[in-house]
């Protein structure tokens, strides 16, 4: 057991499949869930993701030696800072976030010295469904965490945290803030704002006329629209920057159609077929 | 028995899922088909997705009362014209191409008054994979199959390649081969470009920190090139009239964006996940 006592702050998706993980493999001894809503905490324990369910942020924090924050990224830094004076001084904390440098910036800078030590996470893995129902223990398996320590964190706690999520079966990398969160706007933000661009362009009457193509592109666009407004606001300048090379790219693709330059189009469907199978099914 | 002798012109993905089905369905009481490579037609046979293999066209086609194109959009109309003459009078010819108007009208210009009768067919099935090996007997079971008469095309071929569709487990929608090429611009053809033009911008250094997001977004731009430049040279208005509404849209994002109007942008996502959710999983 690495951990005595692991609590998670909500526990949807993300936080219902590392409780999973964790108790399934040995990595926390007891399981914690802190949440809002009385009902959603009873599915997280009646799937198995946590032992505990508390709606008291003191009675779930009191002698946890782990909390990681799965809440929506703009409640993450704020709930750091409230719930830091609940957890004893060695506590390791950390969270899920789609979206790294304002969380860790706004941390380390009103986070007391000689207290309980933040290092930012973030598993990429999730879908576009919420609530721990779709728990999986086996969500993080095979897959990259980053962890984006800064030169304010103690290499103890890089390690600590690395350990962790290299146990719920994840690899590690190791990144700053701002380099997460350059490279993310570019694999994930820039994919939903296109998926949800291209699903907010369909008309009613075309939907009998989509097939797998149309459903597996827009298929994040379900994604809960307020945790992803929360992700933008948080990475604008990194979005906007992937947004002008990938609206590039567009204009190279309608170049090519407006001048009937066919080769100039297969070249392009050649290269990104190339990109796309490099990454496997 | 529908049909005594189906021909399929070209036993990849479609064409072998097709040869499946009719037999597995008792639509067909013999399955030829027709490609260019002995090793293709091979595997074709290994599945069962059809029961002679032929490269020669006046073989395959002498006798058959059901020919189908699942040929490259850019190859359909000249091989109908050409194969017509192999053709008895009373058989019927279609074809699975993903663009209608340009086969159409080439097929209707040229096509000897008399002789066999073409209807333009495009069953809204498929994947990125390519070949007899993942041909799949339930490939058109319960989708959208659009049939695209004209004001030439008699009503009992309409009704027999309704049927044909109909009894492979698909359901029929008719359609002008206009009104199908300016609906599956939006529904398909610009899903593809976008998909390639995000793939294309990948840098190989950001392959590990893509995820399901990125994944399902790119899915289809592991296409065939080939196949995909000639879709877009056949439909190339209707894909960029498609492609000009979506650049609309994702400049109202890029303006919520740059302006910080983080209402605007949960607005555009809600709407996303509003045309989104109605389509299912």
């Amino acid at each position: 057991m690495q951990f005595n006592l692991l609590t998670i702050v909500g526990v949807g998706l993300i936080g219902g499949s590392i409780g999973l993980a964790a108790k399934r493999r040995g990595v926390a001894r007891r399981v914690r869930g802190l949440g809002r809503q009385q009902a959603s905490l009873d599915r997280a324990l009646s799937v198995g993701a946590i032992d505990e369910a508390h709606l008291d942020p003191q009675a779930a924090l009191a002698g946890a030696d782990l909390v990681v924050f799965c809440t929506p990224v703009d409640q993450i830094a704020d709930q750091v800072l409230n719930f830091a004076q609940h957890c004893g001084s060695t506590a390791l904390l950390t969270d899920a976030g789609s979206a790294k440098a304002a969380i860790v910036a706004c941390v380390e800078a009103k986070l007391p010295a000689g207290g309980p030590q933040f290092v930012g996470s973030h598993p990429l893995a999730g879908s576009e469904r919420r609530g721990p129902e779709f728990a999986d223990a086996d969500l993080f398996q095979g897959r990259w965490t980053v962890v984006t320590p800064t030169s304010h964190t103690s290499a103890a706690a890089i390690e600590r945290v690395t350990r962790f999520w290299s146990a719920l079966g994840s690899k590690v990398k190791l990144m700053s803030p701002a380099d997460h969160d350059r490279a993310l706007a570019r694999t994930s933000h820039l994919p939903h704002l296109l998926a949800a661009a291209l699903a907010a362009t369909l008309s009613p009457e075309l939907r009998d006329l989509t097939a797998s193509g149309f459903r597996d592109t827009t298929r994040i666009a379900a994604g809960d629209p307020r945790l992803w407004t929360a992700i933008f606001a948080q990475n604008r300048a990194s979005v906007l920057d992937a947004l002008g090379r990938f609206e590039g790219r567009l204009q190279e693709f309608r170049q090519a159609l407006e001048s009937g330059n066919h080769a100039a189009i297969d070249q392009l469907l050649a290269e990104a077929k190339e990109a796309r199978d490099a990454l496997g099914s």
